[in-house]
């Protein structure tokens, strides 16, 4: 049974639970084996989400106050005081390898369990690990998508070498001599979305072409075809906060994109079989079973019921937590959670930005269903995207006329889905604000 | 004075006018100086506007009826038998250049003063010559700009060296320290696209950046600032036709994307200052002009009162050259120039699409404005991007609600203006059935 995360001299190791020693923190060096025991610290009642472009980095410079933050969130031993998850829409690298980064930026040990990127929710969809599944993104997406349980996939690269007449743009990338396709690719069953890719004419063209002629390059467009390809899309961020004075371009603003070249094709709306990361509450009910799984692996008795989700942007972060909070408090009263993921499904105006059926079913089965939180609360912070001299006007009729919508498309505008519970300036103030909130005074 | 156009194992010459010698038709040799007299060319009443790819080639490869049809256009002495105009929406080359490939591709000889790109009638905004512009598109952009009259032209990769913390999708492409904007840029006053760009992210993230800092990337954001910089656009063309079994992505493609993601961020719509290239009339004002100027080189005496477009798109070829009939025909019966463009603007949807009052005076003052056309007769070719079995349905009110509207944003669908007045298959049967309409025989 792996119960304790210790740290010494900056290496960290799981350790055996020794018998009756529940309520001792211990920690074991990996070197010279010994364990120490110590006071015991108070245990907490609640878990934390810190979004990571805007909280405590900006491009590839860390935020200071991150480094103060997270001092106050580790022990003298190197643990965290409390449950700990990261969440961010980034969807370009492995799980490990990001957590690599925090540990090396925050100075404190992060695993990969700590992790949660837009694209770790395609665990959950079977049905097609097994199909021929085109995927799209940059940095190691085959890898990424092999990782997470796909067998068949296939990248754009490798339809733009089986297919050299489609992607046109660039005159100097164009075949020099005629050309016929020579494929053996096989026919693409669905379209994966990781992130932002470069070169978006070709990304577009291909998987417009892909879309068209439903996965068999070959034939020619077929405008009439519906429903389309299953469409599955992780990170819907339309900009994040770098070192530039203003946002930069995400994923989001390449699905707009998509989106509307489609529609100016077709006439016909796009359709996603998904849309992963947050706002979507499918990524905050992996958050919560990592929190929970955090806390029963400490041995913590008290149930995990507040969570607080510390992020910069209000149309993902703050309408992500907000959104998972209406969930868990309807589900605390209604003790429903078919009826009550429906309404969520109604608020976000889609359903493919919540679970369907069945992955409700699969979910209730595992753990993932049964969260003991029963609220999360969001926490703004004026280091990222989030612009205080722009606030969302308060009356409401005035904000769904005046305010501009950064939101995906298929999540509805609703002003108090953007209202964070708490403003603060930094990461650092979110932690002291929470701490007090709680009423937690680390040993 | 200059007046004819002559041709002499295959090169060609411009002689000086003999008194008295208007109606012999003569040529003179390159290399022995000797002029040779015929008997007299029918003279054309009529004129021939071409598109090029989908009616004279696909991609690289030459259309086999393009030669056919060029065989009949061309008498024994190399000459054109009627003025020629090739009209083509690629904005990527200078005129000549692509003078020159049509020379290689023909077999016959072609100036560049009957190739109008889309570009080409910038020269006539010459309140933005001496400002500046930023230009977007792929190809030599500076030249063709400063071709144009531009004196202060920048680039898209001048303004991504200045500030290298803007450009940030692609992360190979990310400054790989901190590093301040160096800039001795002048503050962009305009921006000009000319055709479609690589690296779409780049340019659609600079071109937003510049157009929400009013052209000053040293400052923030600031979606609230209205009218936005004046934006001129060249070439509408979502789609074109090149070797693949189905169109790929033009510049309308390309803007589709621009006029979405400032939609999405700014929640207002962008606006263009012009629009050019077909369909927009200020195009085949252009040709019209050039026809009669070769006309007149040539000394015919007959006024040219038709023209023929002949192309393979519905939305810009046909109903660009509807457009223009609409206006000559109009012209003719009022005789009032402002009215009637302010209705063809109001058909368009826009004044972009059409020259502006100063623009019209402007050309007025010059041959311009008085075309010697009445029709611009519309013929569709099944070469290129038109299917013939995907056609329009021929009542307007299922027209408006179930035909897919590929036309730019700002111009209006009207049934009436995407109906060619006449479909063949190929450029050779277009110059055969122009031939009979006009019962014309050359020599």
């Amino acid at each position: 049974m792996r119960w304790l995360l210790s740290i010494h001299r900056g290496l960290y190791t799981l350790g055996s639970r020794p018998a009756g020693k529940a309520r001792t923190i211990a920690s074991r060096c990996r070197f010279c084996g010994t364990l120490s025991a110590s006071k015991p610290q108070p245990q907490p009642r609640f878990g934390l989400l810190f979004d990571i472009d805007g909280v405590l980095v900006r491009g590839r410079m860390p935020i200071p106050a991150a480094r103060k933050a997270f001092e106050k969130l580790i022990d003298s031993r190197g643990q965290f005081v409390v449950p700990v998850v990261f969440v961010t829409n980034a969807g370009n690298c492995l799980r490990q390898t990001k957590a690599d980064q925090l540990s090396h930026i925050l100075g404190v040990p992060i695993t990969q369990d700590q992790v949660i990127m837009s694209h770790s929710p395609l665990r959950m969809f079977k049905k097609f690990h097994e199909k021929c599944v085109l995927v799209s993104g940059q940095g190691p997406v085959l890898e990424i998508a092999k990782n997470l349980g796909f067998k068949n996939v296939i990248s754009i690269d490798m339809l733009r070498e089986s297919f050299p007449l489609l992607d046109m743009v660039d005159h100097n990338r164009r075949p020099k001599l005629p050309s016929n396709p020579v494929s053996n690719l096989p026919v693409v069953e669905g379209v994966m979305l990781f992130g932002e890719p470069i070169r978006w004419e070709t990304n577009l063209q291909l998987i417009v072409d892909v879309l068209l002629t439903n996965g068999n390059l070959s034939s020619p467009h077929n405008t009439q075809a519906m429903p389309h390809l299953p469409l599955l899309a992780c990170n819907m961020d339309l900009m994040w906060m770098a070192e530039a004075h203003s946002p930069r371009f995400g994923h989001g603003t390449f699905l707009v994109c998509l989106e509307n070249i489609y529609k100016k094709i077709t006439g016909k709306e796009l359709k996603y079989e998904a849309l992963m990361g947050k706002p979507s509450e499918l990524t905050y009910h992996f958050a919560e079973y990592l929190i929970r799984s955090q806390a029963m692996q400490r041995q913590w008795k008290n149930p995990i019921t507040s969570l607080y989700a510390i992020g910069d942007n209000l149309m993902t972060d703050i309408y992500g937590a907000n959104l998972y909070s209406r969930y868990l408090e309807e589900r605390t009263s209604r003790k429903n959670p078919k009826a009550m993921i429906a309404k969520v499904a109604a608020a976000t105006g889609s359903n493919a930005a919540v679970p369907q059926e069945e992955e409700i079913d699969n979910m209730r089965e595992s753990e993932l269903a049964l969260p003991s939180a029963t609220s999360c609360k969001s926490v703004l912070v004026c280091t990222g995207v989030y612009n205080p001299n722009a606030e969302v006007p308060s009356d409401a009729s005035r904000c769904l006329k005046q305010t501009v919508f950064h939101g995906h498309r298929d999540f509805r505008f609703d002003p108090d889905l953007v209202e964070p519970d708490h403003v603060v300036q930094d990461v650092n103030e979110a932690v002291d604000l929470i701490f007090k909130q709680e009423n937690f005074v680390p040993e």
